[in-house]
């Protein structure tokens, strides 16, 4: 028997984080401040942000200690376990050798929480004992309420109101975890108190959540914002992921041809590829790196590369990325990590530069990828995970066309334990292919600010 | 920093189950047939368990190999990892240390995978492609689910009704491994039918569910019963996670003064703490052991000692063991894998013998227990592997008052993630502590079968 699993100890464990910002051959353009159209400067971002983070944000050293308080945490969970997927392999009797780095053995349930703890840490550092921020179907709130919880720090989650009412079960950890989670719109704030009194019943967005999280944060002196992905600070975070990875399949003996991670704003794709990246732009290794989103949200296959709004409300500063237009919604796939119609300016410098791949997938055929996928290593996966699954099995596929025996390796970002309801949908037949509402999409676009 | 995990590789897993019937002073009484009172022997179990069980269930051998089919499956999350609770011991400011074993890293979220897979494997192997069992709040049906589907086999699970509506979600699991999940009592068996031609609305039991699976695989040539706790043969599997604890524990050169692990039909505890019986037994090894069971349904604390049946209905074979009754309703705690009104003949032996020990814990206690533990090491525990919880802060804050620096160890048998509905009733004060309904469990007593 050949082993399933590949461990690290603690003391194998990175103990920097991998700044890309050294090795990209063109950086992203810098964000704009959303009323000057300026570059933003520190003085601009540390209302919301502690300066260590904002340093982060724009640094070009390569290599950033992690701090042996964030070690301590990370090794709660951290080294994660790489997976040889042999029973995969065999179901598609595919010469392709795939691996899976599995995230979902965080308490969290997923990579969110390898950027939440550092940021409440450096948080705390800087007197900052109350962070704000919001969440959508309710994964980055749990990872942040993980997080300041370890720090003894306060946390305020302005959650989506549709899926506060509609999905009680993340944010029941979230309170368990001591956080104050709000339904948004909420009445604390102007921006909530304004939404309100155009449309009392508003179900809330993103995008208000927020302008909510930001407004708290920039008005408070005890209180900083928190974002869990798009940010540079934010990917640098997640790199712990990749490096991992390489170390893991070095002790197989193997270095990937294909690496997988699907991609919202990001941080799991920036995370597990560019340590990678690494090796391609330094050594000129020859690997692939597939970015895997939803053909329901396709910001990387089918949008606009250029200066865009992170918030539908346009108070964040502009981010030079691919982007749909904050108009575009995109319909109600149940990823609902994906459905953000920006990413992240490094991902898509590399990705308008060549040096990444990306893909999209429809719904359906991630379901089927992540039924066989459970089938096969008995881990039920997170939808947006499976966007990576249905990736791999294509490559894998490929391989077999091809008679080639790569090796692939994709991120399994997280556990599907709380999107088992989603999976009902599926096995009844009720999940579609949504058909992307391209005079939307062109009407969007064609809204993007002009700059 | 000391090591927050302590792993074992795959090569270091135990390969052999451990056997406490080849060295208890005592065995217990052999199971009776229901109708003429007389031992069962191999030939009334055939109907319905392959040999091979059949052979665990009664061999007094000390050491049962583990397949090495079954040893593959393991190892998709075995060995799993030893935690030492630095932040708990810190919160409860106690000399002692706390570590716990996690089995809640199965794909199932469980222990009961461990012998889910051997029992799935054992059949395949004597030509029975099929199963039927029952499950309640749907971890063990989740479990054999997920077994069958990786050797090939159909499941058949009779779910409470109760349980199928109110708890879809553990009912979508069995389903994305291919079960079929049936709402009993229904209309596919005997004793299905005649439930529903009194009573059409019945929710259903676990008592009932248990008759529908054992009529369906006495009925049919292609298909054997499956439990998942209670029987020799199911502890037996379960010591993989002590023997592997016991490993874990020697390489920070431990040894525990006191193990403990949550009490519902034993197999959790007996798996956990027969290795540690063993040392005793044999080596004279000063070890306690504690079974930690829900003082809403005290089997070990307050049974009695003696025949019973395993179900309602009088179905089953009589067990010498502690029973509270069949007649006996628990109120309706929040830990429904601990509701069951008998005991593991093998923990029951023990415990009348003075060699193991058993304490019970109120519901509001297990939850603040569960709380605290989460807020320390980030898992959101199972609330049944949460009076094992309750049980170690107790005994860490008896070694504080004693001044003694205690080695304790408890197994996590589960994660929280499909019990957040129980976290959100806690949280929101709805949860109390049931007083023992005492006239109701002297009558059960009273109508214990009289052998």
């Amino acid at each position: 028997m050949s082993a399933t699993k590949i461990l690290l100890s603690e003391k194998e464990m990175p103990t920097r984080w991998y700044n890309i910002q050294a090795d990209m051959p063109n950086l992203p353009k810098p964000p704009l401040n959303p009323v000057t159209k300026q570059p933003v400067g520190p003085e601009d971002l540390s209302a919301i942000f502690p300066m260590e983070l904002i340093k982060q944000e724009v640094t070009r050293e390569r290599w950033i200690d992690i701090p042996e308080e964030v070690q301590e945490i990370y090794h709660l969970w951290r080294p994660s376990p790489v997976m040889r997927a042999k029973q995969l392999e065999k179901a598609l009797d595919t010469p392709a050798k795939i691996y899976f780095k599995y995230e979902g053995v965080s308490p969290a349930g997923s990579h969110k929480l390898n950027t939440a703890v550092p940021q409440a840490y450096f948080n705390m550092k800087e007197g900052i004992m109350r962070l704000a921020t919001e969440t959508g179907a309710g994964q980055w709130g749990v990872a942040l309420s993980q997080a300041c919880n370890f720090f003894g720090m306060k946390c305020l989650v302005y959650m989506v109101k549709v899926s506060y009412h509609q999905k009680p079960y993340r944010r029941s950890m979230m309170q368990i975890f001591g956080s104050n989670v709000v339904a948004s719109p909420s009445e604390l704030t102007e921006a909530g108190r304004k939404i309100l009194a155009d449309n009392p019943e508003s179900p809330g967005s993103l995008g208000i959540a927020i302008s909510e999280a930001v407004e708290d944060a920039a008005k408070r002196d005890d209180t900083n914002y928190a974002l869990g992905s798009v940010l540079n600070h934010v990917l640098l975070h997640q790199t712990v992921i990749g490096l991992e990875a390489k170390e893991q399949l070095a002790k197989d003996d193997v270095y990937p041809d294909i690496v997988i991670a699907c991609c919202g704003g990001g941080s799991n794709f920036g995370g597990m590829a560019f340590p990678f990246v690494y090796d391609k732009l330094t050594k000129g290794t020859n690997v692939r790196l597939i970015a895997a989103e939803p053909s329901a949200c396709p910001t990387l296959t089918r949008g606009h590369f250029g200066y865009d709004y992170g918030d539908v409300a346009g108070l964040t500063p502009l981010l030079w990325m691919y982007t749909l237009g904050t108009d575009f919604m995109p319909p109600g796939i149940h990823s609902g990590g994906l459905r953000y119609h920006g990413d992240s300016p490094l991902v898509s410098q590399l990705l308008h530069d060549g040096i990444i791949e990306a893909k999209s997938f429809n719904q359906t055929s991630v379901f089927n990828a992540a039924v066989l996928f459970a089938k096969c290593m008995g881990i039920v996966p997170a939808p947006e995970s499976s966007h990576a699954i249905q990736c791999a099995i294509e490559e894998a596929l490929a391989a077999k066309e091809a008679g080639e025996a790569k090796t692939i390796i994709f991120n399994l970002s997280g556990h599907g334990f709380l999107d088992l309801p989603s999976y009902d949908s599926f096995m009844a037949g009720k999940l579609i292919d949504y058909p992307l509402p391209e005079e939307e999409l062109k009407q969007s676009l064609a809204r993007l600010p002009q700059i």
